[in-house]
């Protein structure tokens, strides 16, 4: 019998990542390539079937494709659609499910990137074992995945789960979304950076960080400075993990989570991050949930998330029929 | 055969309400009592014991108990616990749902009266189509209860759902409990009187409202004088409106529901409380969301909510069984 797998795949801006993957995590292949958006839905799919095919030539005497899971920005689960998406420029709607289970003709299934990494924790990383829990990525913006009941959250519409967009303060920041304040514009990559900005200006410290101009400035380079004792870097976490745990603590009352899994390369700077979160969100806790929330970070990282979490959206999906 | 019946009971601070309920939502017979919950647990359940008996005689030939719900503060649906009740004072934790059932023979479930009002709304209200949909009660207090893929979300403790306790503004007015700027200390009865106070002192308009004191005014009262045209009591909706509406945006964010339906007598003042919540809520919006959300008001009012709700529970686990 061959082994049955599911291609995983995951499309950012610039770079789309897949992977064959089986039912224990194991990722058997993996491979990427440009996405180069700009050149319409088409042109890629055409090259991505393609590499795939490449990908797969080793494996197909003996393995078999049982379904796809795409992560994608925008990306409605029940439509199978990808709507509008930010950085992608591929027009109003793509119906990218469809056209890529006619092509390989097998099941496909889609969501957004955020939801994609909670399916990833619920399958194979930290949350196996918890029905009611949040994923918080922290990239070039904040994402997040809601799981409740041991489902994901979709909402009425397929969208649900967009943390980065509650608003922290309506006079705050101005966020690519048009609005103001939304919790993403403190607390990301893009959202420290401005922080530390704000913060060479307000103080008068010494840091290596004031000899980076702002366009080169990363999430990474403040998360090193921080680790090596940089004091605006340093209040740069504090301000990020007060903001964010506040707002945790509203995603608290709504939910009510046994857990909140901390995502991407900001959760290298540990207690300089999880410290003030953890404190405020505490203290910002109603009465009934205090101490009881654990935060915790991704239980895939340095592993292949997003191919781990797209497979996770396809084993999800095959095993659901089963039941 | 016996028409098959569930009884509802709805456990408030001062009074409990009951009543029989078909599967249809018809109440065949009500009745309620003072809860003297002072008196202890145990001498309340046996009023009520004796009540429902009094209640059920003019049924009993013709019709069978075949479970029981409960709605109480702070019930605990996973363990059928009510826990630290702020206005029952019957101690740390009460194993209520298994003392009924012990009594009555027959399985009883119990959750808070925010959950059950939800699940009344979903099983005879508004909500009958609805998956994803969050209800709030306009109190005393802020309750809400919250479903998403058709399932009410209790949460990792079972206490998921307190709206009430989300935060405003961290220096904002003191709550009852023990944080600070809590939407429920601006938008419940509560909260718009102290919004009332606050401006007759800032502001100099006439205002019947002027005439009455703290501690004698109401909520209803204030209704009544914003539909009379009252300035003080129409810029009191408006601030309540907009905070609320501020707030429902990022629930939104959290959930996308198809519909958020407010319950309690504020909403008798009508577009001047749904007006500003409407706008507020959509100018806060995250786009993908917007003008999606239904704001609609129960469809409930002027029925016995609290024994429908409480009966919607004990339906809802009872057909779960059969499925």
């Amino acid at each position: 019998m061959k082994i049955p797998l599911t291609l995983g795949i995951d499309i950012g801006g610039t770079f789309t990542k897949f992977g064959f993957t089986d039912h224990d995590g194991n990722i058997l292949e993996e491979a990427s390539l440009p996405t180069n958006a700009k050149d319409g839905v088409d042109a890629f799919l055409l090259r991505l079937y393609d590499t795939v095919a490449k990908a797969f030539e080793g494996l197909k005497d003996h393995a078999e494709l049982k379904a796809v899971g795409i992560g994608v920005p925008n990306g409605n689960y029940y439509k199978g659609t990808v709507e509008n998406p930010p950085n992608l420029g591929w027009g109003k709607i793509t119906p990218l499910a469809e056209l890529v289970s006619k092509h390989y003709q097998i099941p496909t299934f889609l969501t957004n990137d955020a939801n994609a990494a909670a399916l990833g924790e619920k399958k194979f990383g930290v949350a196996k074992n918890m029905k009611d829990f949040v994923v918080i990525t922290l990239g070039t913006g904040l994402g997040s995945g809601i799981v409740v009941n041991g489902e994901l959250v979709y909402g009425a519409d397929g969208f649900a789960g967009e943390l980065g967009h509650v608003n922290v303060n309506p006079n705050g920041r101005v966020c690519g979304c048009g609005k103001k304040g939304c919790l993403e514009t403190y607390a990301s990559a893009t959202g420290i950076k401005r922080t530390v900005f704000k913060f060479m200006a307000d103080k008068i410290e010494p840091s290596e960080l004031r000899d980076i101009p702002y366009n080169q400035l990363t999430g990474n380079m403040i998360t090193e400075a921080a680790l090596r004792g940089d004091p605006v870097a340093i209040a740069a976490f504090e301000y990020t993990g007060r903001i964010l745990g506040m707002k945790l603590a509203d995603t608290v009352a709504h939910l009510s989570p046994e857990a909140i899994i901390l995502f991407g390369g900001l959760t290298k700077a540990g207690a300089y991050l999880f410290d003030p979160i953890h404190k405020h969100m505490e203290e910002n806790m109603f009465g009934i949930f205090k101490n009881k929330v654990k935060l915790l970070t991704s239980g895939l990282e340095g592993k292949n998330v997003a191919v781990l979490g797209s497979s996770a959206l396809a084993w999800q999906e095959l095993d659901r029929k089963k039941m």
